[in-house]
C-alpha cells in the first residue's frame, strides 16, 4: 500500500486550469506539497500553470506508481486500464458517479471491480476525498486550500472515514480550531476495492500514527476487522454511523431479537479494545486523549487529583467522574501537609482542591506547580485534571512547567479550560503540543480521561485452561442429534448442551407414566413435568408445563393430561426443579457481519424491563467471557442479590465459551437460546434450551 | 430589589487607585457602562481617575441608592451600618473572608446577617462577583476589562451563579467564544440575605430576561424556589453542584433509601418544569436555545427534518435523534415531490435529506433555501435541523433566507456547524442573532432540540376531581392511629391508607383461631398469614409470614405456630392472597429541603436491579402524579407486559396523591412505606405497608 502513501510520482488525470474546478485544487494542493513527480493529465492543455501536462497516462514519464482520477464516472473504467498498461500501482478515484449514484452509478462501480479483478491494480475510493497527510504535507485531494493557510498541524492521530464530503469539512474545522494533531485522514469513499481494513493494517504498522479513529457505515469484513483490532498495539476508536437502523432480523429466540446491530457490533468492539464514540467531535477528543496517553498499565484505577480555581467546577467534575465511575484520589497526610504550605491556615484540604484562596496570596503560576507537584509525588494520585483559565484575573498558569512535572512522575494530566478566545487557543494548541490534552467541556474531559484508564484489551489471550469444544472431538451420539431443522425440543436441545460441558437439569423422558413416578422419585418432589411437541418452542403458551407437580397422583394426573393434550404426538419430560436466585438468559446467534455471537444477559421481568444483554464474537477466551459478564449493567444482582451467593462467574464464563464454540463447530446451528439459566446457590445451570437449526 | 439592578447612584466603598486592585478595577468597568452617579469612598484619595472621592459613605452626595463594598472582610459590618445611616438601600459585598474561610469567617458573616436584621438593609454577597447587565452595560463587579474589548453582546439569558470565580471565568468565555447573548449575571456568592429566590423572582418578572440559567450548590427555601418555577413563564435551566454527594440518611424505609438528593432534586424540578443540566456549557447550550424557541406548543411531537451536505452527519443525527426519542419527520408526497426538483433524477428523498447532490447542481444557497422551504411547508415537520459548512466547498449558506423561511412558518430551526474557525464564528454571531441556534456537536444540538420539545409544565393545576386528604377531614379513629413513635404495624399502617381512600388488601386480625378460619373461609383459599409484632418491620426475617396456606387445617397450624413465635405478644393477621401482574414500591419520606415527597418505583428483583424510582414533591396534581409515574424508566412494564392487561394510571396517580397528602396533613408522619403494591388485573392494591411516625 505504500504506493496511495508514499508514491514516488503521481499522474493526475483530469487535472484542470479552472480554478473552480476539483481537477485544479488537486494539482494545486500537490504542487504545495508533494516532493515526488507531479503528471498532470489532459489532452486540452500542454501545462497548467507551469507544470507540463500530458495527453494521456501512457505518455506520463517515470516516476509514477500512483494515479489519481478525476474525470466523469462513465470515463473512470478506461482511465484505470490505461493506468494499469502504464505500469500504475494504484488508483485514487475521487469522482463521484457510481453507487452512490443510483443504478446506474452501481453497474458503473461493479465494472471498476471487474477492471481491479482483472488487472490487479488496487483501487481507492471511488467517491471520495482521497487522503491527507499532514506530517508529510501530502494533500491527495481537492479540499479547500484552507487547510494550507491555517497550517496542517500534525500529530499522532491517523483516521479513515467513510464519507466524503464530511472527512473535507470536519478536517478543515480541526485543523483551523487548533488543538488537534492529524497524522492521516484516508477518506475512503465508496470502497470498491480498498477498505478499511486494508487501512486499518496500514495504519497499525504505520510509524507516523498513534491512535487510529474510524467512522465507518459498514464493515465489508467483520472477524478481518475484529482480529486487526485485537493485534492493534494501538488504541482504536470508532464512530459508528447508522446504528438505530436495526436490521430487520428472523428471531426465534430471545437472543436473536436482543441482537441488534448496535448491540452486537458494541459487544465486539468491547471486546477487541476499540472505544465507541458517539459524535465526531467526541471521536476526535478521544482520538487525541488516548494519542497522549495510549494507556493507563493494566490495573490502574485512575485515582484523580482535580486541582481548580472554583470550588463549583471542582464539586461539578467530582460528579462527572463519579458517574463515570472514575475514583477521586484520597490524598495522602504528606499531600495534604504540601499543599498546607500555599494554603492559607483556614482552607481544610481536600480533594478537588480549590485553589483560589492560595492562588490569591501566592499568584496563579506558583500555586499550580506546587499543588501539581505534590498531587504528582502523591502514591495514591494516578492522574490530574486541572482547570484553567486564561486571559484575565492573573490567572495564566505555567503549562509547561505543570506538564513536565506530570510528565515525569509518569502521571496523565488532563486540562479544563476556560478563557477570553484567542488566549484559549493558543493556550490549548501549546498544552497540546507539550502532551496535554485540553478540553473546553468538563464532562467531555471525564469522558477522555475514562478512555485513558478504562480502554481495555480484554481479548488477547484464548489460553485459559478450560475445555475447548470442536467438531471432531463431539461424541457421535451428540453430532447424530443436530440433524432435521428448525428447534430441537427442550430435550433434545440440553442434550447437545450438556454433551459440550454446559450444566444442565436433571430431567428424563418418559415413555410411560412409570417411567415419569420412578424420575420423580429419584428427583424428589416436587418435580416439573413437561410435554414436548416436536418443532414446538412455546411450551408455556401450549399449556405444556406443570411446574410444582408435588405428589404420585399428581405425577399420573399431569401425565395423563399431557399426553392427552399433545393427542399422542409428542413425549413427557420429568424435571427436578431448581429453586433458584436469579434467572439468566445466554444464547448464541449468527451475525451476518460478524459470525457466531453468544449472549448473556438478565431473565424473567428484568429481561423486559432492563433489556440488558451483553453480546461477544465466538469463539472467545475465558477471560472475554468474563468480560462480556462484567459488562452487564446490574452487576449487583450478581454480587450476592438479597443474602443470596455471588454468582461463579467463572461457572457462567465456561459456559458461554462453550456455547461459542458450539457455534463455531457446527454451522448448521442458527439460534440457541438457554433460557432460563438459573443460578442456584451461585452455579448456573440450563433449565430450558432450544437449539434452531438452519434450514 | 431594583436599586440593585438599577441604582440611581452608586458608593463603591474600597475604591482603589492601584490599577491591580479589585477597587480600581470595578470602579473602571462602572465608568465604562453605569450611567448614573459614581461615588468611590476612600480616605487615601481625593479622586481617582478623575473622579470624585469621598472619605466616607456619609460625605457621598445624591443620588445614591446601592454601595458596593470591597474592603477586607473584618470591616464590612461598619461599613454597612454606615451606608445603611446614609439611606442606602442595598449593599453589594464583594469582599472574600466570611463563612467560606474558615470559622473565623463564618463568625463574621453571623454579624453581617445581624447588622442586616437590625438596619433592613439588603445584602447581596459576599465573597461574590456582583451583577452584569450587558443589554443596560451595568458591570458591578471586579471582573476582567476583556470583557468590554470583546463587546458585550447582549440577549435574553439571565443566570444566577453560586460560585463567584466560576461566574467570572464563564462570562469572558461566554462573551468572547461568541454566538451567546447575555441579559444579566448575578454571582451571588455566600448569599447571607439576597439568595436564588430573591433574583429568581426579580428575573420572571425582569422584561429583559427571556430565559433564566442557575448555578446552585444549594437551594436555601425549597418550597419558595419549587413555588417560583413552577409560575415563571420563563423556561428555567439548572445545573446543580454537588449530586454524588448524598447525604446521609437514617432509612427506615426502602423510600428513604432511594431518596437521595439528586433523584428528589430531579423529581422536583421535572415536576415544576425546571430543565436539568450536567454540565456548564450545555446548561448555556440549553439556555440559548430555549431563549431562541422558549417552549413548544403542548403535544407538538417535535417530528424533525434533517437537511445536511453530508449523509454520515445525516445518519449520526438520525441515531442521536432517535436515542433521544424525538421522531425523524416522514416527509409526505408533496414535500418530495418539492425537493426532487432540486434533486438528480437516480437520488431517492428520504429524510435525513442529503442535499449534496443538489448543492453540486445548483449551489449550497438555492439548494439549501429551497429544502428549507419544502420542509417548513409540510405539516408534518415540526422543526428543522439543518448541517452548515463554512469557509471552503462552495457550501457558503444564506443564513437570513433560511431563518426567514422557518420563522414564517413558525418552525423552530437548529444548526449544527462544522468550518474553518473565523468563518464559523462569523456565521454563529449571525445565525444566533437572527434566532437560529448553532451548535458545534451534533449530540448538543439533539439534546437541545429535545428541551424545547419535551420541556413540560407538569404542575400546572390543582384542580383535578380527586378527593384531597386533610387533616380535618380524617376521620377521628385515623387519626387516633396516628400515635405512638417509629414504625406502625401492618395492619395499622393499612388501615390508615384505607381511610385516605388508598386500596388495601383485604384483611382481619385473628383473636382467636376461629377469627382466623372465618376470614379465611370470606376470602377463599390459599389465605396469607401474618404474625404482627409490634415495631417490627422485617416480618419475612423473622419466620412471620406465611403465604399459601391451603386449608383449613394449615390456619390452624399456621395460626398456632405464629402465636407461638411471638410469645403472646402480637396479632394473627389473615389476608386475601392477591397474585399479581407487577409489583411496585410506593412510598413517602420527609426531604430536609423539599419537605414531603411522593416516590413511585418498581419493586421485587427489579428495585435492586433497576434502581428506577421517581420522587415528586406533595402535595401533587393527578396529573403532575401521572407525570412521575411517566418518568419512570421501564414504561412497557407498565403497558401491558407480557400479556397482562396495562396498569391503571389513574388509578396509581391518585394513590399517589392521596399520600402526598397524607405526609402533608400530618407532619408527625416521618416515613411510609407501601412495600409492595401489587397490580392485580390492572389495578394497584396496597398489600403490605408500613407508617412510621417520628419520635
Amino acid at each position: 500500500m505504500d504506493f496511495f502513501f508514499k508514491p514516488s510520482g503521481i499522474a493526475l488525470i483530469g487535472a484542470s486550469a479552472n480554478p473552480q474546478k476539483g481537477g485544479f485544487a488537486i494539482l494545486n494542493n500537490l504542487k504545495t506539497g508533494f516532493d515526488g513527480g507531479i503528471y498532470p493529465v489532459n489532452p486540452r492543455y500542454e501545462e497548467i500553470d507551469g507544470v507540463p501536462c500530458y495527453p494521456s497516462v501512457a505518455d506520463v514519464p517515470d516516476p509514477v506508481d500512483l494515479a489519481i482520477v478525476f474525470v466523469p464516472g462513465h470515463r473512470v473504467a478506461e482511465v484505470i486500464r490505461a493506468c494499469a498498461d502504464r505500469g500504475i500501482r494504484g488508483v485514487m478515484i475521487e469522482s463521484g458517479g457510481f453507487s452512490e449514484a443510483g443504478p446506474d452509478g452501481a453497474a458503473r462501480q461493479e465494472t471498476l471491480d471487474a477492471v481491479a479483478e482483472e488487472t490487479g491494480i488496487r483501487l481507492w475510493g471511488p467517491n471520495c476525498m482521497g487522503l491527507v497527510d499532514a506530517k508529510r504535507r501530502y494533500v491527495f485531494s481537492f479540499v479547500s486550500p484552507v487547510i494550507w493557510e491555517e497550517g496542517l498541524l500534525s500529530g499522532e492521530v491517523s483516521m479513515v472515514v467513510q464519507s466524503g464530503m464530511l472527512s473535507g469539512a470536519f478536517l478543515i474545522d480541526v485543523m483551523t480550531h487548533g488543538g488537534m494533531g492529524i497524522s492521516k485522514v484516508c477518506s475512503i469513499g465508496n470502497k470498491c476495492d480498498v477498505d478499511e481494513c486494508d487501512l486499518l493494517e496500514y495504519l497499525i504498522d504505520d510509524p507516523d500514527t498513534g491512535v487510529i479513529g474510524l467512522y465507518l457505515e459498514g464493515i465489508a469484513d467483520g472477524p478481518r476487522f475484529l482480529a486487526l483490532c485485537r493485534r492493534s498495539p494501538k488504541p482504536v476508536v470508532m464512530l459508528k454511523g447508522g446504528k438505530s437502523d436495526r436490521g430487520a432480523r428472523a428471531a426465534m429466540s430471545h437472543t436473536a431479537s436482543m441482537a441488534g446491530d448496535a448491540a452486537v457490533l458494541g459487544g465486539a468492539l468491547a471486546q477487541v479494545g476499540v472505544v465507541e464514540a458517539d459524535d465526531f467531535k467526541e471521536m476526535m477528543d478521544i482520538c487525541r486523549t488516548l494519542a497522549a496517553f495510549p494507556d493507563a498499565a493494566p490495573g490502574n484505577p485512575g485515582r484523580m487529583a482535580v486541582l481548580t480555581y472554583t470550588g463549583g467546577a471542582g464539586i461539578v467534575s467530582a460528579d462527572r467522574l463519579d458517574e463515570a465511575g472514575i475514583p477521586l484520589a484520597d490524598l495522602s497526610a504528606e499531600t495534604i501537609d504540601r499543599l498546607k504550605t500555599v494554603f492559607p491556615d483556614w482552607m481544610p484540604v481536600s480533594n478537588p482542591v480549590d485553589l483560589w484562596p492560595a492562588v490569591e496570596r501566592h499568584g496563579a503560576e506558583k500555586t499550580f506547580n506546587a499543588a501539581v507537584a505534590a498531587v504528582c509525588a502523591d502514591p495514591g494520585v494516578d492522574g490530574v485534571f486541572v482547570h484553567v483559565f486564561t486571559g484575565g484575573f492573573a490567572l495564566n498558569p505555567d503549562i509547561p512547567g505543570m506538564v513536565k512535572t506530570a510528565r515525569d512522575a509518569g502521571k496523565p494530566i488532563f486540562c479544563w479550560l476556560l478563557g477570553r478566545r484567542d488566549d484559549a487557543r493558543r493556550l490549548q494548541i501549546e498544552a497540546q503540543e507539550l502532551g496535554m490534552p485540553v478540553y473546553r467541556e468538563i464532562g467531555r474531559a471525564v469522558e477522555c480521561i475514562a478512555a485513558v484508564f478504562r480502554r481495555k484489551m480484554d481479548g488477547v489471550d484464548l489460553v485459559d485452561g478450560v475445555d475447548r469444544v470442536d467438531a471432531g472431538a463431539m461424541p457421535e451420539s451428540a453430532a447424530a442429534e443436530l440433524t432435521g431443522e428448525g428447534a430441537l425440543d427442550e430435550h433434545r436441545s440440553k442434550k447437545i448442551l450438556s454433551l459440550c460441558g454446559i450444566p444442565t437439569v436433571d430431567e428424563a423422558p418418559a415413555a410411560t407414566v412409570h417411567d415419569a413416578l420412578a424420575a420423580a422419585e429419584r428427583f424428589g418432589y416436587p418435580v416439573v413435568m413437561k410435554g414436548l411437541l416436536p418443532g414446538e418452542v412455546h411450551k408455556s403458551e401450549g399449556g405444556l408445563v406443570r411446574l410444582g407437580v408435588g405428589d404420585p397422583a399428581a405425577v399420573e394426573a399431569a401425565f395423563a393430561d399431557l399426553t392427552a393434550r399433545m393427542e399422542g404426538r409428542g413425549t413427557v419430560l420429568t424435571q427436578r426443579r431448581i429453586a433458584g436466585d436469579l434467572e439468566l438468559i445466554l444464547g448464541l446467534v449468527r451475525d451476518p457481519q460478524f459470525g457466531p455471537c453468544v449472549m448473556c444477559g438478565f431473565g424473567g421481568v428484568l429481561a423486559e424491563a432492563v433489556g440488558d444483554a451483553q453480546f461477544a464474537v465466538a469463539p472467545l477466551s475465558v477471560r472475554e467471557a468474563l468480560a462480556l459478564i462484567g459488562r452487564l449493567k446490574a452487576q449487583k444482582l450478581l454480587d450476592g442479590f438479597r443474602g443470596a451467593p455471588p454468582v461463579d462467574r467463572d461457572a457462567l464464563a465456561r459456559i458461554l465459551v462453550r456455547l461459542g464454540d458450539l457455534g463455531t463447530a457446527f454451522p448448521q446451528i442458527r439460534e440457541v437460546d438457554i433460557n432460563p439459566v438459573i443460578i442456584q446457590g451461585g452455579r448456573p445451570v440450563a433449565v430450558d434450551a432450544a437449539v434452531i437449526l438452519s434450514p
